[in-house]
């Protein structure tokens, strides 16, 4: 992996900001107004190379390139991943009782750890995998044992229908007066795999897919959706408002779900079982969130970016920790106007 | 039911068209300009009836007017469904190898006999359906019996994929050397039905639907692909050109399959295991339109409309008839510009 760097430097007393583009590869140095880097074209950086935006006050990122994910709209691609979003936006605020799936590796481990890094001494957070005793786990023990009293792991299976019963029932004894604030369904699988072609898929793809990726998530809110209308009857104060402090869902999605951007992404990633399995899971969170929203319990579904995980693959762009930032950061402000629909990790709108 | 009818009248030598509009509750003319029927308000209709387009020349309906589908769009419904195609688009221009699913009853059975009665010698349906020799498959039986050497009843459950196996292998026997023509995909099941609720609706329902409603049409495509292709092939003459006489793939969707519309039409029908489904088809429809394009194989998900079936009820709007027509018309006048969109009945785009 190959990588740049874009500073962001401002003289004293002017209003001028500028950025330094450095590429990793070759060193070469590029000095660019606010305007210029709005506007990037892809000429200016080398193509397939990642460049991170920093802060240079807080010096931690704010923002990620990519550039050159999809060879038919470089430049779109670009611009659109381009945004600096202010350092005010960037805290986490969230309480109460967190569940997420799928947390023993990738995006789901790195959710934990930073929930349990950010969140204050009120959250609790109960972390689920498959295996909880199993080497598979161990980095996710290590961060029970780092943070102790604040994370609980919890075996589950999202494929059975009766691990997902007794992984609810667990968690609604310890939490039953105070309700479940937040349930990320972040666990999914892809078969047969991402370069499969039509020819190699099979029913049984299509359906254990949609079983872990659709029946799981839509069995789990609704075992959860009491838990999750005592929390939001607990905020009482905030009146209408929704929040993931008080009572949400978050559907951990992906821009391959995009039906509409489908031609723009096929070529590279067929994968029909999970495509479709995404699809409906958008489905699924738009119709929760029409369903729900009489109890204030917001439903929303994010795209982590393309993660370098084992699912996503070396050749990824973006880095867990980023991607996970970006996305407590987007779950940690939406309300009411961002039920039912579907954003990425910086917060953007992805057309259905 | 109550309904009305709008007719076209035009004095000859005038270039004025009106319409005269009736209402079949309380016998109240109206008569109206072109474009006053363009512009049509609700106060001059009645809500929940239907009113019906007809051609005076041709005594044909040319289009069906819902009105007040959905309470909180009352004028826009009203407004988009008002459409007057010319006669010229009207007819069915079909041929080769037919494959349709689920025809022993409503729009599948519909679908046989307007086909059997508008295609030309050299067209050959493949009727499928799960019980040929039941009770069930009587009226389809009739048409057999009706169109003798047009209409082969094929054995075919959507569930199973012995089933799908056996199908596919009897139909390639028949047809190996021209290939098949054009598939639609029309079974399709709903459960536990259209008015229960979250909670009467459990894992098994969405992993049923989801088997029927899309594993099954994955399969049979996937099956058909290669008999697709050779009709493809035998139409050397049209270039690049994608159309329904060549090879075509036809999901039938529903317009609660569309997300971004599911705020308008999930409170009338909650159908979580139907949705999911149907959105996934959506996605399955595009990818395959993507996958299939460099072959000229056209596919497109089209939306019957409401319709008085088992299915859609009683208080649908859309008599069986009408909404095979305007499908059958839509469908003979696709071209590549089409292929992976979900269109309705009368040809309009429906936003995923």
């Amino acid at each position: 992996m190959v990588g740049g760097y874009v500073r962001k430097s401002k003289a004293k007393g002017s209003s001028n900001v500028s950025y330094s583009v450095t590429c990793a590869t070759c060193d070469e140095v590029n000095i660019l107004s606010h305007r210029e880097v709005g506007g990037l074209t892809l000429p200016l950086l080398h193509s397939s190379h990642l460049y991170r935006v920093h802060d240079v006050h807080r010096t931690s990122i704010t923002a990620t390139l990519l550039s050159h994910m999809f060879s038919q709209s470089q430049g779109r691609a670009v611009k659109q991943q381009l945004r600096f979003y202010s350092s005010a936006n960037m805290s986490v605020n969230l309480e109460g009782n967190i569940f997420v799936t799928g947390t023993n590796r990738g995006i789901g481990l790195e959710l934990v750890k930073q929930l349990a890094e950010k969140t204050g001494k009120e959250a609790h957070i109960y972390a689920c995998c498959r295996e909880p005793e199993g080497t598979s786990a161990e980095a996710l023990r290590g961060l029970a044992t780092q943070y102790p009293g604040k994370i609980t792991i919890i075996r589950l299976d999202m494929s059975d229908e009766d691990s997902i019963l007794t992984a609810v029932q667990a968690v609604s004894e310890q939490i039953q007066t105070a309700g479940l604030n937040l349930l990320i369904n972040n666990a999914a699988i892809n078969k047969p795999d991402s370069l499969a072609q039509l020819s190699a898929t099979g029913k049984k793809d299509m359906m254990e897919v949609y079983e872990t990726n659709v029946a799981g998530p839509f069995l789990l809110a609704k075992l959860f959706h009491t838990l999750l209308q005592t929390a939001a009857e607990g905020h009482t104060s905030e009146g209408d408002k929704m929040s993931c402090r008080r009572a949400a869902i978050i559907n951990i999605s992906t821009i391959i779900s995009s039906i509409e951007k489908c031609p723009e992404t096929f070529a590279q990633a067929k994968m029909y079982p999970y495509r479709t399995s995404k699809a409906a899971l958008n489905m699924l969170t738009r119709c929760q969130a029409e369903d729900f929203k009489i109890q204030n319990i917001l439903v929303t579904a994010i795209h982590p970016g393309w993660v370098r995980t084992d699912m996503g693959g070396e050749q990824a762009p973006l880095i867990t920790q980023d991607s996970v930032h970006g996305m407590l950061n987007v779950i940690s402000s939406l309300s009411n106007k961002d039920s039912g629909m579907l954003l990425d990790w910086q917060g953007e709108k992805i057309p259905w």
